[in-house]
């Protein structure tokens, strides 16, 4: 494929899935050449990686290499594809972290290995083998995101140029899940607080730092850096505020978990501070009783449901991704970029922040 | 320094340290940039990666450069000290593994963050926040590896022959990792298989694969990289296997681990096994009886200890290490390399399995 042809997103998809492919293929010979008892280890991550994901953060990545006026060519799709093995290692061991049942529609990676042990009837506590076994394919998928960068086949010097952004994201990345934890530990209701760990954990790390990773493997001017941050950064909150309604709210067939899941965990998301924020005090009890309950019945969630439509906080939340949405789409109209790339971008940002995903 | 200058074994420690603290630095200001309640995680990593550690693997890493011709320069100093962050990630993802309290003499990571919150009188369980600190900052380490590794200001061209092996090693490590939880899993006693875990989850990485990142880094040639594997596998056996005994029968104030920790622990190491075949029937139930046991008391201690003295476990081990050590220094004599480097590799063998470390 050439840089004239159309791409269009399911065929961009597709072409990530294949770079994600080659690299597992080559992990799989790898590890059996030392052992064939670490199949499972590849099984899973191929099950895990391969068979779902949005390959949102490739095609961010990817149009903001475009949009800077980079070709398409099969070596910019293997490069962006890193950050697909990034998002793996972040969910894999953010669902150790939150004991998390099911991802992607699946047994979670740590319950998946617990399973194994079960099955096996083999020695010890099955669910610390499972999280054990987490750790390591969590950080698995983190070097395996470096070896899918490096040998993408893209230039060494575009390679170089990419590098302190790639870095600096990676780094946001686990300082926005540790802000998160703390959020977590300090029981925090504070709207600006949630919104803070939305930008690092999420904001930046889905949209504005993919969209800088391809401007600087191209070689981009600031001015387009800085609008790729305007674009970015109110979309990402956005893309936030919606993963955080459809947390509660969504359709369990396409987020891939169980209705009301996050009320269970108990997270301290926008819509849960803007709820207490506007709650009286009998829904504040409410919400103090049920949230967080790893037994939360199903009448529970829609008590809290009720709660967190009653109090405006859904409307109010809403309100804030239309705005983002809104100026984030400002800023792609007056940005400097390549036609196409705008216009996808612009789809992107729809489909990202859409009331069904 | 130049080139001509000795460079002795503290003073290159020295430079390792001195390296480490120029990236915690530059993260330390990056965390700061983000939230000043992120400087407990900077805090403790500083604490963990500073102050101690015997910079081992970036010993070897240097000295496979120099062995092959590099000069010496802070830029090579700078790249090896990546494995030490590589290290620091193993070390701390497998203290949340393992549920161990102490390392280096210091409370555990995951244990340091648990008291965190309980000095803070956060919300939730201590534990869990600190099992998930932990996981977030053995992340950060091995993402500051690569940034230690892609900013040491090593020629373009050297990393890029560097990568492969860094790649190699580091899935090598995670799947050694692997096989140490499965055989712990399995209960094994086979001589064999516990070596297998031996060879992949410390002697390569330990030595043979930093040993490789210094040829490649310096571009030596397939017999250069052949003798360092004729000198760094046996060594790398025998170094496990020393650690095996002292982790057995060390001095606490040496392992920086209490007093038979392993022994705690249940691991399957060589010794076990090598105890188990010799073991008579009232022999083999005391280790049943008592290896795993969290609780297990001095006397309990001193007793497993007695029967892995009296089976001859304990001497086969130290037959097997000197034997390897043999083998590697005689590998070592051959190596057609730098009379430096040959001279400080065969004082880093000693060093590496001496009986005290």
């Amino acid at each position: 494929m050439n840089g004239d042809s159309p791409v269009d997103r399911a065929d961009l998809r597709a072409r990530v899935t294949k770079a994600l492919d080659v690299i597992l293929a080559r992990q799989r010979s790898r590890l059996d050449g030392i052992s064939h008892e670490l199949s499972p280890i590849a099984d899973a991550l191929s099950d895990f990686v391969l068979d779902s994901g949005k390959r949102l953060r490739p095609a961010f990545g990817y149009w903001g290499w475009r949009g800077a006026g980079g070709e398409d060519s099969d070596e910019i799709v293997a490069a962006v594809a890193a950050l697909e093995w990034l998002q793996a290692c972040a969910l894999i061991h953010d669902d150790v972290m939150d004991s998390s049942d099911t991802r992607r529609g699946a047994p979670a990676v740590h319950r998946r290995f617990a399973s194994l042990h079960r099955t096996e009837s083999w020695r010890g506590n099955a669910e610390t083998f499972g999280q054990s076994a987490a750790i390591l394919l969590g950080d698995l998928c983190l070097i395996w995101a470096d070896e899918t960068y490096n040998t993408s086949g893209m230039p060494a010097e575009a390679l170089l140029r990419g590098q302190p952004v790639y870095d600096e994201m990676r780094t946001e990345l686990m300082a926005g899940q540790y802000l998160d934890l703390l959020e977590q530990a300090l029981g925090g209701s504070s709207t600006e607080r949630a919104m803070r760990v939305a930008t690092y954990k999420s904001a930046k790390y889905t949209i504005e730092r993919p969209l800088h990773l391809g401007a600087a493997l191209a070689g981009a001017p600031p001015s387009l850096v800085a609008s790729y941050s305007a674009y970015g950064l109110p979309l990402g909150e956005a893309f936030q505020l919606r993963d955080d309604v459809l947390g509660v709210f969504g359709d369990p067939s396409c987020t891939g978990k169980p209705a009301g899941d996050d009320l269970r965990e108990g997270k301290r998301t926008v819509l849960v501070s803007l709820t207490l924020e506007r709650a009286n005090s009998r829904q504040t009890a409410l919400v103090r009783r049920h949230l967080g309950d790893p037994h939360l019945s199903p009448a529970g969630i829609d008590a809290l449901r009720e709660v967190i439509e009653e109090t405006g906080a859904l409307g109010r939340t809403e309100q804030l991704i239309s705005e983002r949405v809104d100026r984030s789409l400002a800023a792609l109209a007056l940005a400097d970029i390549d036609a196409e790339a705008r216009e996808v971008l612009r789809e992107l940002a729809v489909a990202a922040t859409a009331r069904r995903l």
